[in-house]
C-alpha cells in the first residue's frame, strides 16, 4: 500500500462533502436541491422526518471503504448497523450510479436528485433506515442487536470477502450484539472471509449517552482483546486529520487481515490470531449546526434526529440550513445538470465492485441449488400404520447427513444449532463435517473442528443472524431447535420475514434460499425438563406474518418429514417452520403415502376411521405428531367401544392449507375442505400448539362453532408423555369423550363409553399420585399404549 | 476478617461432600437413600434424569457462601445461572432446614430424603431445573441469559444485599447475558447492593467446549476488566486446595464490596470502580466417575447430565455408581436416622439468614405498597366526545410522575426503558428524577444523575430482567416501550408468565407487584419509521399464556389509560399490557365515564351509535386507539349517509372481556355479551392488532361467523397514519362498506354509499401517489378528519 496523497484525501473529503450534503438534503428538501437559488421556506418538506446524527460517520467509512476497494480491488460488504442510517447509505449507492440503476426513475441530475429528496421518509417512498429497498444491503436497520451477527453469516464461506460491519454504540448495549464478538471463535481464516467491525462512538443514542462511548480508550482495547480483536482508534473533529488517520488505519487493518489469511492459508497457522477492528470517535451529527439559541446541537443528542425542527416557520433556522448545507459546496461538487464532477466521482469504485452493487448484497445471484439426495432413500420401511416406532429425527440426520456430503464442494450449506445437534438426534452428520470452533481443541473433545460445518454456539441469536446473514449472500442452511427457545428470536425472525417479504416485491431482488427451522424437543415430550421447556407458541408468531413468506409443517412421522425437508430445501424466499419429534414415536405412513399427504396439505387417514365413504357423525382433525397419536387412538377407541359411530380422521401436516384460500396461498378450497371437514358435522380438532391458531384459521368456513379444538393449555412439568396430554385435556379420551358428546343422537349409548374413558383418566390420575412412592418401572408410563389399526 | 482455620476448612469440605452426596442421590436413588446396604438396582430409579455437571460447582460455590453469611451476617441472595442446576440447589435448601418448612413431607431424615430423591425429575415431582419451587430463588433455570440482569435487578435500591450470581459457561455465550456486564455502569454503590459474578468455567455445555473456558486468564481479566470488573481466579481440581483459595479469595472480595460501598456512601468517591467477580475454574462433574470404559466423563461433556447411564441394568456400573456415592462418605455425615451432623449443619447460616429463606427471595413479604396519588386528579376534561386532541402517554408522564414523588422515601418504584422515555412523552418523569448512569456525566448530558430512577438502556432485554429482578424482590415498575420491539423479550416474558403461574399455585409465595408493559409508539403511527417498527404480535404472546396471569389492555384515549394504569400499578401478580398511544390523538370519555368502562371491560358507546334502545342492524365493535377513531368515524359516516340504518358501537378496552368466561376470569358472562353483541347480529370489528385473537376470542360465543374483524395485516411503510388504516383495509370506509354489505335488507339502499366509500379511497390513493411530486402541506395528510359526533 502506498502513501496516501493529500490529492487523495481532498478527493475523498469531497466525496464525503457530496454525500452529506445528499444526507441532509433528504431529510430537508423538497425543491432546489442544489441550492442555486436561495432557500426558501417552499423549499422545505412539509414533514422534517430523518436520522442525521449518524450520517456522516456512515458516509465517512463509505467513502474510506471506497477508497480500499479502488486500491486493492477488495470485495467488501458494507453492513450499517446505526439503526436510521438510510440517509447516508442511499446518499453513498446514489452517487455510485447504483441507485439510478436499480429505481431508473431517480437520475443522476437535479431531476433525480430532487426526487430522492422528495422520496426519504416520505408517504409513498422510501423508510428512513436501510431495508431490502437499499442497493448494496443485506441488513435492516430497523431493529438493532444483529448487524455482527449477519456480518459473520455473510463472510462464513465467502473466503474473498471482507464484511465491513458498522456498530453504533447504541446498538452495542443491546445483548443480542453484545453476544455476537465472540463470532471471532467461529470464524475461519483459510475458508472464511473476514469481518472487520467498525464501532462508531458518536456518544448518545436516542436521548442518554452511551457506555461505551464514555470508556476510556484502554477499557475498551481491554474489552475487545479479551475477544480476539485488535483496536484500532480514529478520533477527532477535524476531517482533514480524521480522514488522514482513518486511511492509514484502514490500510494498516487490511494488511493485518491479509496477513491472518496468509498465514492460516499458506503457512497453515491459527495461533494467536487478533483480528482487527476499528474504533471510530466522530461527534454526532458532525459537520451540522453547531448550535441553536444556544443549545449545543453537534455532539449531543440533539443531533439524533432532525438537528434543526421547524425550518420552515423560522427564518433564521432557515438561514442556519442554509449556510449548514452550502457549508458542502454543492456547485463544486455537482455540475449544473446535478451530476456529481467526473474527478469526485472517480473515487466510487466500478461495476460490481460498487458495494451498492456487490453481488454478496443481492445473495440470490450468486445461488447455487442445493445438491439434494433422493430422500425416498432414507424412507423408513412402513408395512402397515401405527406398528413400528422410530425416532423421526434421526432418521433425518442421515439425509442431512449426505446433504453436507453432496454439497462438500460447493461449501454452501451449514447447519446452525445452540449446542443441541446430538441432543435432538441428528448426529449422523457428524459422519461427515463437526462442529466448527477456533478456540482451542484438546484431546477430549468430540466432533469438533476448525473447518466444521455444523455452527454450535449457546445463543439462538447468533444462530439466527448468522443463518440468516449466510442465506442472504446465497447459500443454504437449517436452523434446528428446542421448540420453547425458538422463541428467544420471534423478534428476529419477524424482521427476517418482513425484510423478505419487501425483497419479494423488488424484482431486482433475486430469490435466496428459505430459512428453515427444525423445531424438536418439543412441547409434548419434556420429561426431563418441564414447564420452562414448554412453549409452542412460535407458530403463532410466524403465522402473523406475511403469507407470502411463511410456511407451517407438522409433519407426524419420519417418512413425511422426510418430504417436508427436501421440499424445504428446494423451495426460494420462504420461512418454513417444521415441528417434529425427536423422541421414538409411532410410525404411520409409507413413503408413497407421505409423499401424496404432504402434497395435499391435509387428508383423510381412511385405516383409521370407520365412516368409509359415509357421511362420519364425528370429524376427528389432527396436526403434530403427539396429537395425531392420541387422535388415531382415540378413533381405534371409538372403533371398538362405538362401532357404530361412524368416525372419520383428517391429518394435516401443513397448518396454512387449513386456512381460507384468500387468507394464505397454500389455503384448501372451499371444496377441498368441505370435502374433509364437509359443512355441519362436528370437528374434534387436536393440534400441536395453543388452540387459538385453529379457531382463526377455520374462521370463515362453513359453521366455524363446530370445530372443539384441543391443545396446549400452558399445563404440565416433568412429567410422563401422557401425564402432558392428560393435563392439557387432548389425551385420546378427552378425544373420544368430546366425539361422543358432539354427536347429539350418540347421546344415549355414549354414557357406558364416557364412563369407562373417565375411569380409565382417573386410573392414570391415581397412577401418576402414587408414583412418587412405587417408582413402577419406566415400560408402565403408559406412554406406549398403541392405539388399535386395521388396514 | 480472620485467618480461615483447617477445621472451618474441613468442616466447609464435609458439608460440600453432603451437597453433593444428595445431588447424586436425587438423580439416582429412589430408595437406600444413606446406602446402609449394598445398592441394588432396585434402588435405582426407573429413569434416570438430572444434571449432574453443574452441581457440584453450585455446591462448592453455596457452602463458601454460607462461611461468609456466617462471618459476616451479610445478606446474601443466591441466583443460580447453570441450567439445570436444582440437585445442588436443592440439596443445600434442604440441609439448611428451610425444604422442610416448605415442603414439611420432605422431613430431614431418612424417610424425608427417600422422598427428596424420589421427588426429583420425577412425574408429580419437581423439575430438573431450579424454579419457583425451589425456596430462595428468584430465577428459573430453564431458559438461558438471564441471570445477571436479574441479579443486578435484585441489587437495584437494596443496599445492604449481595446477589452473588453464578453464571455457567455455557450461559455466558448467549446474547442477553453478554449484554449483561453492563450492569455495573448502573449499579449506585451509595444506594444499592452489590452484584458478584461468579463465573463458572467447567469448560463444556451439552456437547461442545464453551468458548470462554478456553480463552486463558489474560483474555478473561482484559473482557471483564474492560467492563468494569476485577478478576479473582479460582481454579483447580483438589478440592482442600480449592477450599482454601475460594475461601480467601471471598473474603478478598467481599472486602473489595465493601470498600466501594463505603468510599461512595461515606467518602462520596465514585472514581475507578472496578466490581470484584470471581472466575472459578473447576473440572465439570467433580468428584463424580471419573471414565467408564476407558471413556472420561469427569471434565468432559459425558458429565453434563446423567454420567452413567444404564446403572440398573450394568452390575459394573452399579458398581462404580455406589463407590462413588460412598466416596462423600455419607456415614459421616449423616446419623442413622439420615440427620445432618450437627457440626456440619452449623456450617449453615441460621433463620432468614439462610439464603433459602431470605425475604429478599420471597419479595411478597418485603412488598410496601406503592403510594397512588389519586389518577383522577390528571384527568383530562372532557366536554363532549371527539372534540379535543391531546397525547395520552404524554399526559400519564405526570401521573407517574408523581408516582415517583410519592415514593421518593420508600425507594421502591422504578421506570425501565430501552432510551425512549422521551419519545414515548413521559417526560414529565425527568421534572423529579433522572436517568440513572455511574459512567462519566458531562455538561451537556441531560436528565442524567447516579441516583436518577428511570433505567435507560438500549436493550430491551436489560429492561426486562432488571425489571423481573426488582419485582420479584419486592418492588413495583413500569416498562414503556415500542410495542414493536417488546417480541424481542418475547421468550423472557413467557418464562416470567410461567414462573408467576407457578409460584401462585405455591401457599408460601407472597404476591408481588405485577410487571407492567406500556407498550406505545405502536403498529399504527409510524409516520417516521415504517414496516420494521410495525408488529403488534405481543398480545398473541401474551394471550397464550395463563389466564391467571395474564391482562391486557387497550384504552382507547387519555382518561381510560389513567384508569388502566391505576388499576395495574395496584394489582399484584400479574403481567399486564397496556397498548397506548403516544400521538395527539381524539379524546372520548370524561374521566368517570373512563372508571365506569374499564370497570366493565368493554361497554356501549351510545353516543356514537343510532340504535338507541332498539336492536341494531349491525353492530360496530373495536378495540385500540386507532381502530377506535376510524370506528367511531365509519359510524358517523353511516349515520349521515344512512341514517335509517342502525348501529350500535362497542368499545373494548380489556381485550380478555371477550373470552368466554370459560377461558379467562375476565371473560363476560354471556348474558353481558349478548346484550352488547346480541346473537345473531353482524358485527364488524376493528382490532388493533392481527385479527386471529378476536376470531379465537369470540369462538365459543354465539354464531361466531358473524364477527368480521380487520387488524393488522403486514401492510404498510412510512407513510401518513390514514394511510396504514387504508393499506391495512381497517379505514372508516372499509369498515363501513363491510358494515353495509353484511345487512342482507340494506344492500339497495348501500349501493351509492359504497361507491361513496370507494371513490374516497380511490382519492386517497391518487393522493398518495401524487404527494412525492405535489408535497403538498401536512394538514392534508387526512388524518384529522374528524368524525361527526352528536351526543
Amino acid at each position: 500500500m502506498n502513501v496516501i496523497s493529500d490529492q487523495t484525501i481532498e478527493k475523498m473529503h469531497a466525496y464525503w462533502q457530496a454525500a452529506n450534503f445528499l444526507a441532509a438534503g433528504q431529510i430537508y428538501l423538497q425543491d432546489n436541491p442544489l441550492l442555486t437559488s436561495p432557500l426558501k421556506p417552499e423549499h422545505i418538506k412539509p414533514r422534517l422526518l430523518g436520522h442525521w446524527g449518524t450520517s456522516p460517520g456512515l458516509n465517512l467509512i463509505y467513502v474510506h471503504l471506497n477508497r480500499l476497494i479502488n486500491e486493492t480491488d477488495a470485495d467488501i460488504l458494507y453492513v450499517c448497523g446505526p439503526g436510521h442510517g438510510a440517509p447516508a447509505i442511499v446518499a453513498n449507492t446514489y452517487l455510485e450510479g447504483t441507485y439510478t440503476e436499480v429505481y431508473p426513475a431517480i437520475t443522476q441530475d437535479k431531476t433525480g436528485m430532487k426526487q430522492l429528496f422528495r422520496q426519504f421518509s416520505t408517504p409513498g417512498g422510501i423508510p428512513s433506515h436501510v431495508s431490502a429497498h437499499t442497493p448494496g444491503s443485506v441488513h435492516e436497520g430497523g431493529e438493532l442487536g444483529y448487524a455482527l451477527s449477519h456480518a459473520f453469516g455473510a463472510a462464513f464461506d465467502n473466503s474473498e470477502l471482507i464484511v465491513a460491519c458498522v456498530i453504533g454504540d447504541g446498538e452495542a448495549e443491546t445483548g443480542p450484539l453484545a453476544g455476537s464478538w465472540i463470532g471471532a471463535s467461529f470464524l475461519n481464516p483459510m475458508r472464511d472471509g473476514a469481518v472487520l467491525p467498525i464501532l462508531h462512538l458518536n456518544g448518545y443514542k436516542i436521548s442518554g449517552p452511551t457506555v461505551l462511548a464514555r470508556k476510556n480508550d484502554e477499557a475498551l482495547t481491554q474489552l475487545f482483546k479479551g475477544q480476539g480483536y485488535e483496536v484500532f482508534f480514529v478520533e477527532g473533529n477535524d476531517p482533514m486529520t480524521v480522514h488522514r488517520q482513518f486511511a492509514e488505519v484502514l490500510d494498516e487493518v487490511y494488511r493485518k487481515i491479509k496477513l491472518i489469511q496468509q498465514n492460516a492459508r499458506i503457512r497453515g497457522t491459527f495461533n494467536d490470531i487478533y483480528w482487527p477492528m476499528i474504533i471510530l470517535r466522530t461527534p454526532k451529527g458532525w459537520t451540522g449546526p453547531k448550535e441553536w439559541n444556544h443549545v449545543p446541537i453537534e455532539d449531543t443528542f440533539h443531533a439524533h434526529q432532525v438537528p434543526l425542527a421547524g425550518v420552515k416557520e423560522d427564518s433564521g433556522k432557515l438561514k442556519l440550513l442554509e449556510e449548514w448545507m452550502l457549508s458542502y459546496q454543492p456547485e463544486k461538487l455537482f455540475d449544473q445538470d446535478g451530476r456529481l464532477i467526473p474527478e469526485v466521482a472517480a473515487m466510487a469504485p466500478s461495476g460490481n465492485k460498487r458495494m451498492s452493487a456487490s453481488a454478496y448484497s443481492n445473495g440470490g445471484l450468486l445461488l447455487k441449488e442445493l445438491i439434494l439426495p433422493d430422500f425416498k432413500d432414507y424412507a423408513l420401511p412402513i408395512l402397515a400404520p401405527g406398528k413400528m416406532e422410530a425416532e423421526s429425527t434421526r432418521n433425518l440426520g442421515r439425509f442431512i447427513r449426505d446433504v453436507f456430503k453432496l454439497n462438500a464442494e460447493r461449501k454452501n450449506f451449514r447447519l446452525f444449532c445452540p449446542d443441541e445437534t446430538t441432543s435432538n438426534r441428528l448426529e449422523a452428520v457428524f459422519q461427515v463435517t463437526k462442529r466448527c470452533f477456533m478456540e482451542q481443541i484438546i484431546d477430549k473433545d468430540e466432533s469438533l473442528s476448525r473447518d466444521g460445518r455444523v455452527m454450535e454456539v449457546l445463543s439462538e441469536h447468533l444462530c439466527e443472524g448468522w443463518l440468516e446473514g449466510y442465506l442472504l449472500t446465497g447459500r443454504h442452511g437449517v436452523f434446528p431447535c428446542y421448540e420453547a427457545f425458538v422463541t428467544i428470536v420471534d423478534s428476529m425472525f419477524s424482521q427476517y420475514a418482513k425484510w423478505i417479504k419487501t425483497s419479494k416485491e423488488l424484482p431486482w431482488r433475486k430469490p435466496v434460499a428459505s430459512l428453515n427451522y427444525l423445531l424438536t424437543s418439543h412441547v409434548w415430550r419434556q420429561d426431563n425438563n418441564g414447564y420452562s421447556h414448554q412453549g409452542p407458541g412460535f407458530i403463532d408468531t410466524v403465522a402473523n406474518k406475511k403469507n407470502t413468506v411463511i410456511r407451517i409443517y407438522l409433519p407426524p412421522d419420519a417418512n413425511t418429514l422426510l418430504s417436508v425437508m427436501d421440499h424445504c430445501f428446494r423451495s426460494k424466499d420462504f420461512v418454513n417452520v417444521i415441528i417434529a419429534g425427536k423422541q421414538p414415536e409411532l410410525q404411520w405412513l409409507t413413503i408413497e403415502e407421505a409423499v401424496e399427504h404432504c402434497r395435499a396439505g391435509a387428508s383423510e387417514w381412511k385405516w383409521a376411521g370407520n365412516a368409509g365413504k359415509e357421511a362420519p357423525d364425528v370429524i376427528l382433525g389432527c396436526a403434530g405428531d403427539v396429537p395425531t397419536l392420541e387422535t388415531v387412538a382415540a378413533a381405534s377407541l371409538l372403533r371398538e367401544h362405538l362401532p357404530e359411530l361412524k368416525v372419520r380422521l383428517i391429518n394435516v401436516v401443513d397448518l396454512m392449507s387449513l386456512s381460507p384460500v384468500a387468507y394464505h396461498p397454500h389455503g384448501m378450497s372451499e371444496e377441498v375442505f368441505e370435502s374433509l371437514f364437509s359443512k355441519t358435522t362436528p370437528v374434534i380438532f387436536a393440534f400441536h400448539g395453543y388452540v387459538r391458531i385453529i379457531h382463526d384459521l377455520v374462521h370463515g368456513r362453513p359453521d366455524p362453532a363446530r370445530f372443539h379444538v384441543r391443545g396446549y393449555m400452558e399445563e404440565g412439568t416433568t412429567t410422563t408423555p401422557f401425564d402432558m396430554v392428560v393435563l392439557n385435556q387432548m389425551s385420546r379420551y378427552h378425544l373420544a369423550m368430546e366425539a361422543v358428546k358432539r354427536v347429539p343422537h350418540f347421546h344415549q349409548q355414549a354414557d357406558s363409553f364416557i364412563a369407562y374413558c373417565e375411569g380409565k383418566l382417573k386410573e392414570h390420575k391415581n397412577y401418576i399420585c402414587t408414583y412418587l412412592d412405587d417408582m413402577p418401572e419406566i415400560k408402565n408410563w403408559k406412554w406406549i399404549d398403541k392405539p388399535i389399526i386395521e388396514k
